[in-house]
């Protein structure tokens, strides 16, 4: 049978009753434990990430690797590949995800040609799909690694060079085909450098048409081999590139309008992103789902002092509650998930740091998902927006949320009814109002 | 005849040989020069707004007015009111600027009711309208405030009260029909306090929904009246607001084109917006005009390092350089404008310092609209671009710019012709090209 | 007697099983309660600043007044200026905060001279000492206010014309006899415009000699009238000035240094403006306390992703918890206090909210409280710590710890010792730990 | 001989006629031309450095290396490291750069054990020794690399771990003894991860207890072995660490003083650090120099709209005017210099880029001189100033000035000569002023 890589840790518990120092247990994420008629499992659809957890080296622009794995031995293998998968599926098991995600180039090499890099990667996804079956951990999504590669320095969909936006595709195609094979239920486009460093050098509408085009062609070749999963965009505003094209939601929304593709795609939100591009760390998971377009999270959190992406795991109570406050309004966030793209501090060296960071922020998630589901229940802040709006239900609010009124008949509203006063926003008692179930 | 308001300071004249310490004389923009065909005024169609420089007092958040004027006894009454006209309107004459710009507030008093105020507008624009004609000076827009009255501290097209949205759009139309009276090229619309201060207490979709209804029926009353004038949005990120729904260009090309609004409005850009969310100052009107949805500009600029407002006048050769540019790509920015929606520090207490403050930034955009067009007649950098994308007329290249190649093709592609190589994006050459014209 | 001036609000009251919509009762903050030794009242020393809650009218560079209080006829008269004292300590009275804080010019009106000016606030300190007397309520802190008045535009002690300089300390030697009288136990400084808008008209070294000299003289004058209060500066990067000459902790113990006066100065630090300083919210209290220089706190917050100074009421349980914990490890904050340097969003205009952001405010710092006092108690994360620099006790870390080791033994100790290997830092093992007590 | 590294590049030459695609020559630096009575080579002091210019890669946190250099067979052997030094002399020769800085871990292989690791720094050093003396190049500075290394990633004199302290020390011992071997002018001290990621895991006091140690240590070590180089510290605020100790100039001149090290080291300012820390991009160098601690700088830029180190060369002119201006005021930066701590970018893949970007920085920093000595010799700016500040020459404000007037004389003064009058800042005057020389 497999080797265990982690021989010192077992099946991680629940244990509610745990103290401050035992971080390897669960206290409050409970799987079965029912909320609002589902369980945490269904409402949290956790997902691990592999590129992080399982390629991350711990290296930063100023440093060497810090996190050497023992059953990583550092070389371009095949075998090494199929280590490094079967130490992940033993992760996910032992922490009770249900989810995984992955970038194509992590799971397999990259070797000198397309058709030897594919062949590897038939190999590897044969063995992702045995490993699948025999835990039952599914694939949330995949999605096909366009920026580590130098070819695609000057982005890959958005590059001035044709030839690299072929690879590009040929590159997306197979990653879609091996998406379908493991049965993803999404497939992400993360446009790592779709953007540009200068102005000076870029035709930036030129390389948005050329990037709209890539979209189109995904869109029919997942239709044309029969690939059911949601594909999904997801926002940066900044690095690598010094501008992003798919800045935020607003920006992502406005791209796919512009060129017809809004019905094809929807977004996954990183709130580290979100805060990257100046909003509040919620704001964009908001915006998109009032949109309709939110169809999956990277939940993780960045540092509000640091202006780089940090993707640490997401710690902070209030934030976790925010978005399952979302998530729970638009009744779930399936067929996405919450799928943890953050990485152990690069000084998290020890084995059980990668269980411990997880097991933290999953149970930062079910505290956020319990304070949620009684805010939720009480009703108290919903009736007080709802309270706040009435205005609209009736008269001329009728009117105007109807679409039907005109200038002149406000004019002539104003001129019978008198001047509007204004009403306190409660900014405070709402904050205190949250408060209560954090 | 009308009393002299800056008795101690005549036309401003330009005189290309004056010395450092001269900062009352034009030594680059040199209205009737012909730069590509247009005189400089053609290009750069400057105007004043009113609101900054004849209602600005230098009061702050940490202070008191500090800006003194002697025509104006601090009163609300519609003879100070006329006074400040007068000013402005010899402002503009001394200073040879052509525009200008207002907002309804500002140059009219707010009375008790709605029937009051707009009688006092319509007597201050008679008068407006007179000196318009007198001076040869036009109205490059009009807008709404829409954010200073206390009753739009939740808003006014967004507002949880239908009243005060309804007050808000008897007070549009009142003002769509003055700017046609005035012959505004434009009309704009900021979204002062379209917004939200926390998420708590706010239903971002209903706001939006109600928001765009407004420009629906200001689009409507526009066409009604025989208005021919743009509409523009201009974006925000924040501030007052926590977030503003106009964050940026492309937040507001995404809500124009959700609503169906994008044929009738365009976008008047501001850079100090554009860094406050985090862009590189040209970039919004760069990205703006790649989408043919650049309507006009807001000249001014902020400081790098501080994080609000400050409506500085724009100083910086490269900035200007830059935004001509774009300006001069898309020939012109007719019928928009430059307008300097920039205010003296509150520190410049003497009335000389308007005129100096204004003669700064059009000698900086002269100058920049005199690099631009040597850069562009040139035609150095737009050779390397256009040879940078060569790839996409022909071949495979073109198949992809046109929509029509499929991912297996571009699979094929890559079978035969092996893999790609990245190319320089020389970017250090491109910024060494630019300095050549700084 | 006099009038009440919150006729429907009584003395608030602590009532634990309070529901979420009932804001106007203390959950968590119990005057009396114990924690380590210590009442709440005792650890939290909460103030209530004048200036804010009694002075602020919810104006903002894009907005008239919103909060129009009863008492305040929007005179300038000593009566007006009596009855928003009296209004006042009610409120203090009702909230049940010990302390309060105030600027010189937001108490008593400005008049056209000096003397005039401090005979008013003479009459009004009077009242001061007398309500004090009536109620209990002491004095945290007073300040001067030497930046609202235009005469400071260009800074007080630091404006390049000395007989501002002489103005500043004119009011500064009255404002600190009333501090004297009125029993204040602190006196703080707040360099509101003591920096530079821009460095071309600026000689900083010039600015920063005066403001030490200026400093100096506060300090023997302090004496010379034998006032005990600690002097306090209070450090802020920006806004109004571009750059203010105590930007941050670290740069006043620097300029505190350089002239000599780190004896007569601790700091008055304000998360607020730590935050926009590019750190961390917490970071300036532990800095400051760790250098022994940590005087009091003013107990407010920001918005992370807005750039300008919202002086929001602290409502993160984690940030509070942050803050108690460096209060209670340096044995608490006396005889500074947690002044709430705040003010309620201008779109709070019921005269209960000012209670209501009070009151949510003190009990996110009695949990603050609470939660610390447990971390502490329990001693995981303390202990973890000590291990962490263990070495530092004994041998060659020893010799480093007492500053006696040279490079020449380093050496030697690395050539018999062989290379050393790193250690996890555990940081979401510790964060993990710091989630146990929130 | 040696090979060519650069077959195609001559030595580079000034041509003030060079039209703008020819990025290969000076049009501006000159270097024996005379301005202010120094030759440009005497006042702008430039040197290459090492570890970007040969070491650097291309990669990034999302990407594979795309710098491929021709000498680099990317192995850690001797021989590499010796070519790669080669080309580097070749490089600055051309250049006709006479400096260049190092980091002891990048022009040499780290080996097994210190021993080793010295030996083969002494043999590489040996030939950096030989090529100095070779073509007249000298060493700005050298500097330790404490930070790549994985045993440094909790820090390296900060450490909690006594035996990586002493690692540190004995590492910047031997390089103290490599700067003096090959004459260096300076030595700098980057605290590159000298700072904490959370303050949950950190005993910040005894860090900079253990840090100012360290720094005692280093400057024992250097006056015991006879190095004659200036000691410098470089602040940065973050990155790679959440909070770095020595934030900005003012920051590390706190930590100096503290320490009684003030005398013992001065300060090598990074303007890219400077603009991360919150600041104007000149703001630390003209803050440094007013306290007569500026050492050095490290001539680079970043990107005002990115929250990370960018490190780009330095192309804007109105930044090097600045830079130049304060470089003149106090005399010269002798015996410092101005540094390329910049790279590439990651897409300049030509070897020609190398080039094009030092001279690019080299051109624009040349007219930074010049424009700085025609604005400095004309005096506008200067009298300006020096007017200002009149008011401190005579009467009270020499008493100011002098450090002994009282608070009683102010009010005195006061009392006698009543309120004063703010006078106008004239900041866009200056700014015009300033345009002038650009």
């Amino acid at each position: 049978p497999d080797a265990e890589f982690f021989p010192d840790i077992g099946k991680i518990a629940f244990r509610s009753d745990a103290g401050p120092a035992e971080t390897l247990v669960f206290k409050h994420y409970n799987a079965n434990e029912v909320v609002m008629g589902k369980t945490m499992e269904e409402w949290l659809r956790f997902s691990v990430c592999f590129w992080h957890t399982f390629r991350g080296t711990g290296a930063d622009p100023f440093g060497f690797p810090t996190l050497i794995r023992p059953w990583d031995d550092g070389t371009n293998s095949i075998e090494n590949a199929k280590r490094r998968l079967r130490a992940a599926f033993e992760f996910f098991s032992k922490l009770g995800i249900k989810y995984w995600t992955f970038h194509d180039r992590d799971i397999a090499p990259e070797r000198e040609t397309l058709e030897e890099t594919n062949k590897d990667l038939d190999e590897i996804s044969d063995l992702a799909l045995e490993l699948q079956k025999a835990t039952g951990v599914k694939l949330l999504w995949a999605t096909a690694n366009l920026f580590a590669n130098p070819r695609y320095m000057n982005g890959a969909a958005s590059n001035p060079d044709a030839h690299i936006f072929a690879y590009a595709g040929a590159q997306v195609k197979k990653c879609l085909e091996v998406a379908k094979k493991l049965g993803a239920e999404n497939f992400v486009f993360w446009g790592g450098r779709e953007g540009y460093h200068t102005l000076l050098n870029t035709d930036i509408l030129a390389e948005q048409n050329h990037l709209a085009n890539f979209f189109k062609m995904a869109a029919a070749y997942k239709k044309k081999i029969g690939f059911t999963g949601t594909l999904l965009i997801e926002p940066k505003p900044k690095e690598p590139a010094k501008h992003q094209y798919d800045y935020d939601a607003m920006t992502v929304i406005a791209f796919l309008k512009h060129y017809g593709l809004e019905k094809e795609y929807k977004l996954n939100i990183e709130p580290n992103h979100t805060t990257l591009a100046g909003h509040g760390y919620e704001h964009d998971i908001v915006m998109a789902s009032a949109f309709g377009m939110l169809g999956s999270i990277d939940s993780n959190t960045g540092s509000p002092d640091l202006g780089w992406d940090t993707d640490q795991f997401p710690m902070d109570i209030k934030n976790t509650t925010f978005v399952m406050k979302t998530v729970i309004e638009q009744g779930g966030i399936q067929p996405g998930g919450l799928n943890f793209d953050c990485k152990v501090r690069r000084e998290s060296t020890d084995l059980k740091d990668m269980y411990i960071a997880h097991i933290g922020a999953m149970d930062t998630f079910a505290r956020g998902l319990k304070n949620a589901s009684k805010l939720i229940q009480d009703g108290v802040l919903k009736n007080l927006v709802k309270e706040r709006y009435n205005s609209y239900t009736t008269g001329i609010g009728k009117k105007i949320e109807d679409g039907t009124a005109t200038f002149e008949e406000l004019e002539q509203y104003i001129l019978e009814k008198g001047n509007p006063h204004a009403v306190s926003g409660q900014q405070e008692h709402c904050e205190s109002i949250l408060n209560f179930y954090i």
